[in-house]
């Protein structure tokens, strides 16, 4: 993380300081807006990967509040669309997500949170969301969803 | 699903006609529409993840036929939102993802695919899509987007 925040859109040579003043975290997604796309219902998907093992352990939802939250509390908060409602990972399960890094991906619209997980990422208490294997077979077509512990 | 569908991969020049769908490929969507939840555009997300380097290189979507075909080559397809059509990915670049295995998630409304990459995943020549660091210091609020290499 360099000294000075910067806020670089594109190239390196596009390089902008991002004013001193932007120590709010809706200042800071403020700042980031012309780079960050919400879809139409104001959310952008966030893939969560555990910055340990390198596996993808959920995808969730994130609003405009929601971001503003994981920046300022360095866990992560997403909008829940069932429920349609804030939600903070952890508040009930006990196990929060510690934000390590974020990344942006080419053109804006998903969001990649490495996480320091307290606990399983999932509701069904597995590890990683990800836990059912999609198996086929291309020579007899047969297929299955596997409840198989992902190794990803 | 027409008996030879065809897409536009890049420009209408370079139009590649399909195989006719398998019916195998068709029988194991259809085997896990049961498990597979579609969004109301009759989308869903796809993570793809490097299987060597675990690395996360890409968000796209599919549609049923885009998974299918998915399935039928071992080749990643997507439905672009933005030029609404199928999406063989490499068909222009020559970067194809094969398909290594496949889980879905706890609820159905997302894929993690990963993948062996004949070549980098994004369409600016980097690696993987989420090259831009998105850091923040919550005890500074001090924040960036930076063009770094995603160690992801």
């Amino acid at each position: 993380m360099p000294d000075r925040p910067r806020y670089v859109a594109g190239s390196p040579a596009e390089t902008e300081p991002i004013p001193a003043a932007s120590v709010y975290a809706s200042e800071v997604v403020a700042a980031l807006e012309s780079d960050i796309r919400f879809d139409e219902r104001g959310l952008i998907p966030a893939i969560v990967q555990d910055a340990e093992t390198n596996a993808v352990l959920m995808l969730a939802y994130m609003n405009r509040q929601a971001l503003e939250l994981t920046i300022q509390t360095g866990e992560t908060h997403f909008w829940s669309r069932s429920r349609a409602e804030l939600w903070h990972k952890g508040a009930t399960s006990g196990n929060y997500q510690h934000v390590v890094d974020m990344q942006l991906d080419c053109d804006g619209d998903t969001l990649l949170v490495r996480v320091h997980a307290d606990g399983p990422a999932c509701h069904t208490g597995e590890y990683t969301c990800f836990y059912r294997s999609f198996s086929v077979d291309a020579d007899s077509g047969e297929s299955a969803v596997d409840p198989n512990e992902s190794e990803g």
